[in-house]
């Protein structure tokens, strides 16, 4: 039997971020094999990736392949009459240069959230207030808002129309606003990317890499205002992204039937995990159709338990008793799934 | 025939950066296909990527493919006792994110060079000022030292122990020195990265896509000591490359045999390209084994010369007489480059 003490230690290293699996592995060896990573709200099924010219490997990519690129972007999001899409190695780097461009200062962040917003913010020196809702638009003590819409763990939405009034009066005294719409692809009606004209200081990420399952690729978007437009394609040059992240970015997003179908898969998987986990205890908090917010019914530390069964799950060391599930990719992770959760209920 | 005026136009939108091929077909739509880029210092027979698996495009890379990759980059490019590697996507993005990193300030650098580390601290708001040579060590106007080592586009390379020495001297009083060694893997005698230590303060930087022919991957190398090392790898985050980048690079790195046949071919082609250039009347100023530099017997435009016949060299708004030649990748464009001098012989 393993000491509480140990059980902590190795719960506790996983608990920094998704997608471990390899200290997963490391730390309870005797797992079964292959590990199931549950930890990430990136898709488990992919968007099918062709053969891709080795010519896009060996040169640098072109303008040409760049501008197709920020096109399938545009049809694909929605794109402001006003703004523009600049490519970035994912949209992780820009959540950690955005405190560079812009200045640090002091920053509020709708909290609780993914955790890069904070921690770049104050690498750059910036003050980091969490607030737990939208502040007062008149308040004058902040000079930069953050906010993941919808939110990441939770899953909390704004409404586009409130987001988009907030937006126009917060950014009306020359502050910034950044929304990370990471988890956007699966809640459409909420991104600002359907504005007409997006105000200018606003800042709109959005990643590639969670809907389409393809997060290793490292492709994101920044959808911004001149001037940051140019600031933006300075600092990330002409060859923002891969040449193959560039192409095979460009046709996932022209795919609407692939997307169309995605989203309706991934509704009904979200549905199945919440039924799977509710029946063994779990109270659902919130979460999108990409990842669930759970609650444990007792101190049980289900990182613990599901990896000891080889499925890696996201613990939150502020929030202990809160866990997020993504979606299982086969019928043998749903097996493997619902094995651990009857384990659980007994 | 083309007007002086038009040929003037065509040819100087061609002189930004390298490999504007989709540009040039556009300003030259009567050039023969397909167009022959001449226009970098990429190697033109890349390492032959093998099928990577679909795996390392979906899911985020993990901390044990980073540290293979960083591994690998250690053992082939040497790696002094007090420093660590950060993988970039990109040198490109180092060259232009250090400035944010470090601050702005007075920065020298070794001029003329690689046009992105000026742009990049202008940018950022610093004072450029270029210098024909290593400034003493003992001259207090400036923070910061930028020096291509061997240099781009002349070639000049500053011996590793007259660098080193510099290196010592220059960073002993907190200032910052950046050794970018972009062309560096066809001058292995320079690399300060055979230092048994680097002096706290230095930066070296590597490119991987130029030597082995892979520029579109993006995958780039930052060597520094700490404190330098950990502000990087925050910067970049824990996912710095895309996941096919690095299983990749990290193979290509740790092919000795390879990496051997390259410098040696590179090397014979170097020459083949200086005869065939010199018979052309070109006078050669200099170069590394993957690009010449020459200039023009006379006021004829080269980069027009040559674009009309499908084939793109580099030309420099600074120095308009001065053409950098890449090496060409077959007989084919062997061939059609011989032809090209010969009219311009006649």
């Amino acid at each position: 039997m393993r000491l509480r003490d140990e059980i902590g230690k190795c719960a506790a290293e996983l608990r920094i971020h998704g997608g471990r699996i390899d200290a997963a592995a490391r730390l309870y060896p005797s797992a079964p094999q292959p590990w199931i990573d549950l930890s990430t709200g990136i898709n488990p099924i992919a968007w099918p990736v062709p053969q891709i010219p080795l010519a896009l490997y060996q040169r640098l990519p072109l303008a040409g392949d760049i501008a197709r690129l920020t096109e399938a972007a545009a049809e694909a999001y929605g794109l402001p009459a006003n703004a523009a899409i600049v490519p970035v190695p994912g949209s992780e780097l820009a959540i950690r240069l955005l405190p560079r461009l812009t200045g640090a200062g002091r920053v509020g962040i709708l909290a609780p959230t993914y955790g890069s917003h904070a921690a770049a913010w104050r690498d750059a020196g910036a003050e980091v207030i969490e607030l737990v809702a939208l502040p007062d638009p008149g308040a004058r003590d902040l000079e930069t808002l953050v906010v993941v819409n919808p939110n990441n763990p939770d899953g909390r939405a704004i409404a586009r129309a409130d987001l988009a009034a907030f937006a126009q009066a917060w950014t009306a005294t020359g502050r910034r606003l950044i929304v990370d719409e990471a988890f956007a692809d699966v809640r459409d009606d909420v991104s600002l990317l359907a504005m007409p004209e997006l105000p200018v200081g606003a800042v709109v990420l959005r990643s590639f890499g969670k809907f389409f399952g393809l997060a290793g690729l490292r492709v994101g978007f920044a959808v911004v205002t001149e001037p940051d437009a140019s600031a933006w394609r300075r600092l990330f040059g002409d060859w923002p992204v891969s040449g193959p992240a560039c192409e095979i970015a460009a046709l996932a997003l022209r795919d609407k039937p692939w997307i169309a179908a995605t989203r309706t898969r991934l509704a009904a998987d979200r549905k199945r995990l919440d039924g799977t986990l509710g029946r063994a205890g779990l109270k659902l908090l919130g979460g999108t159709d990409l990842f669930g917010l759970f609650e444990a019914p007792d101190a049980i530390d289900l990182l613990d338990h599901f990896a000891g069964r080889g499925i890696l799950i996201r613990g939150f060391t502020t929030a202990p008793r809160h866990y997020r599930f993504g979606l299982p990719a086969d019928d043998a992770a749903w097996q493997r799934l619902e094995a651990a959760c009857g384990a659980l209920a007994n």
